[in-house]
């Protein structure tokens, strides 16, 4: 069967076999399938969908020509997390040393930001000397000593994901549940994973803002882990506004740094332990999440977490003096002040708005290839619902000039709305999406 | 707005602004936007459908870049005809030099046979010496001189369409109608008309099989026409067995010649003077196609559109003696004969059986480059309906050897069906479209 004629098929609403998608993509990476026949196939699935022995069949054809990190008998268990993405989230940063310090590997590939959403990588990139790049043999065996690793998507991973996600950017075709779930699990699964943990944001500045659109995301990567023996827990978690305070590369370090070190704010800290929860019980470490939550305060309380995440930093080349002293991060030069236009009452902080002033200071990516300014940012002192009376300070910009300062306090005063009455923001943590189904999330106190 | 944006407006189904779609396929020419993003979006396209000003608005962008046959004020009129495509379809070649003895110009820029059916440029081919790839000031230079000029597409006319003509048969999205009638009119409208005639096959061996396709396909090109003072005339024609006997591209020369002279099959001659008929009232020099008909015929007795063909062949540099003795056309070495395996009556004389044999036998294309020999086919001797005793030959194989009459003959044992009874063919002429609509064929005759 021919790539046009399996386009062909696709195309007027048919199943695809296995072998089909595993000849389609491996003569996608072998460069006999051109970019243009792929583009065509994906939108033919954006269009009329794959079910799901289909999603499983391009999962494992994007698998086969993939590296991996191998896990040797001795080795460690391994679980990661992923996110679908956000403004201000900066959980990786946090749960990734806690989690290794609780005795469980983290083997975390990450990806750079594109869009309105911030990426783990860039974030790093704002530890003076930070080195994501590592060869796969060399993360391989930081990750058996330090149980962390904190590294970039390689050419070796996940080969036919990585030209397919830069396709789908440029074919708008990137908005699909089995495309998203075959893309994010090639990668995952290429990390010789036991567990893996999803953070589906939902809200207005969610991938998927929509709560439906995240669940079925949710059941087909459950769904896609099952059938590679790794088990995996979404929890959906709000991204209405932003996560935390800090919004920025260097801006969210630091804050992740306060939160590794016993000084994050609530929202962060909550989501960041739920999901440290659920990854030490599927690393075997405790029996459940309730009993899981007090050993990651108590590895944030004793200091283990915050030197795990030092550790790290050293052994990728980082400046390790940034978890002692924040101040060793980039610093953008010049500030400005936005204060509350009215009496009121916070009704939102539009999260996709400040994600975007973030690209439009310098700090994100409308392309590829842009250059990122790590500095610039935003410190969001309230959230919706917050009550604030004219003039009071709410936030600060940070940037690289007074034109900066000025282009951040617009995106501010368009993206902080003060109203007589807010909507009730989105719960934290709404679902949480098993193997068993889709079920209201139970915080681990109530649940014991 | 970014191509991106365009292809995602109409990924969710949308409406493009003629401005958008100026600057999509203008782009795609400059090679801004890549073949990847018009993949996409002609998927998109195929799955989600144009409106008529989407249609006209598209059509209008891929004539904007393209080269013409600039048509004086003294010129003659000029009048082409275009078919859909089938198998055994000589038309072309007849009624060409048949309409330019009759008084009006024809302009024919004609296409390569792909897939089942034939193309006109291909039985030219067959022709020794003929050359289809004049320069256009020379192919203008001929229509003024001789009434008529048999061309291919040149890299000036219509370049838009070219590249994206080539990139829809590689991406699985040729079959849409509005795609098909932008196309085909952008290179029709370049040729400088007065009129268009269409010959809209139906049945097995048409390009679209189904008569609704093919009426909204006529449709469609009938408006695409009134959008730029080309009036359009559509006839709805039987694709359901080939056309005439000859079926291969010098076979089908020698048919032609044959029909051009005097001794063409009934169905061959009716279809070319019903679409001859319209073309002349089109052109102005008869009032009626009741009127038109006698003086098709009065060109052909007389010798005059054989004359023609001859002028036309000579001023290509083929050789015009194969009109006084078609033997001078290539001949197949070897050949076979398909004996009826039993009495009956023939049911099916199957087009696309019929036509990709004669690619097996390396008379048609797979690939674009593919060399075509000439002298490979079918001459087929019965028609569905046609009454048989077992052993009467019933159609002689050409090929190339020995290897390939046995070949030709299993093609031909598969695509002619002997039953106990036929079921009724398709009436060779069934509709004719026009900008009052559609209406069943009337016979010029019964119509005076």
């Amino acid at each position: 069967m021919s790539a046009l004629q399996l386009i062909e098929r696709k195309r007027d609403g048919g199943h695809l076999s296995a072998a089909d998608w595993r000849a389609f993509v491996d003569g996608y990476v072998a460069d006999d399938v051109p970019d243009y026949q792929m583009a065509a196939m994906l939108m033919a699935v954006f269009l009329n969908g794959l079910d799901d022995a289909e999603t499983v069949a391009l999962l494992d054809a994007m698998l086969a020509g993939s590296a991996t990190l191998p896990r040797a008998a001795g080795d460690r268990v391994r679980v990661d997390k992923h996110s679908t993405g956000g403004v201000g989230d900066k959980v990786s940063l946090v749960l990734a040393p806690l989690v290794a310090a609780c005795g469980v590997a983290v083997p975390m590939i990450s990806g750079r930001a594109l869009g309105h959403t911030g990426g783990t990588l860039d974030k790093l990139a704002a530890i003076p000397g930070f080195r994501s790049d590592l060869p796969l043999d060399v993360a391989r065996a930081q990750l058996d000593r330090l149980g962390c690793v904190l590294i970039g998507q390689t050419a070796e991973i996940a080969p036919a994901d990585r030209r397919m996600y830069a396709l789908r950017d440029a074919t708008a075709t990137v908005e699909s549940i089995p495309l998203v779930a075959a893309s994010i699990m090639s990668k995952k699964l290429a990390e010789g994973l036991s567990g893996l943990v999803l953070d589906v944001t939902r809200g207005a500045g969610a991938f998927f803002p929509d709560l439906e659109r995240g669940l079925a995301l949710a059941r087909t990567i459950v769904a896609l882990g099952a059938t590679h023996d790794c088990p995996v827990v979404a929890l959906l978690t709000a991204m209405d506004r932003p996560l935390g305070r800090a919004c920025g590369n260097a801006l969210e370090v630091e804050e992740a740094i306060h939160a590794l070190t016993g000084d994050g704010p609530p929202d962060l800290m909550i989501v960041t332990y739920a999901l440290g929860a659920e990854m030490l019980v599927l690393g075997g470490v405790a029996r459940s999440t309730a009993e899981a939550w007090p050993m990651l305060e108590a590895a944030i309380a004793s200091g283990d977490a915050a030197r795990r995440f030092q550790a790290v930093i050293e052994a990728q080349g980082g400046n390790p003096g940034v978890v002692d002293d924040p101040a060793a991060l980039p610093q953008a030069p010049a500030q400005g002040i936005h204060h509350a236009p009215r009496d009121g009452v916070v009704a939102a902080v539009e999260p996709r708005t400040i994600g975007r002033g973030i690209a439009a200071l310098g700090g994100g990516r409308r392309r590829v290839d842009d250059r990122v300014d790590p500095t610039v940012g935003f410190s969001i002192g309230v959230a919706p619902g917050t009550r604030v009376a004219a003039g009071e300070p709410l936030a600060t910009v940070h940037a690289r000039d007074a034109a900066g300062v000025a282009t951040g306090l617009a995106v501010l005063a368009s993206a902080i709305r003060i109203a007589d009455e807010a909507p009730a923001p989105l719960p934290l943590i709404s679902h949480r999406v098993t193997r068993a189904g889709v079920a209201p999330y139970v915080p681990p106190s109530a649940g014991t």
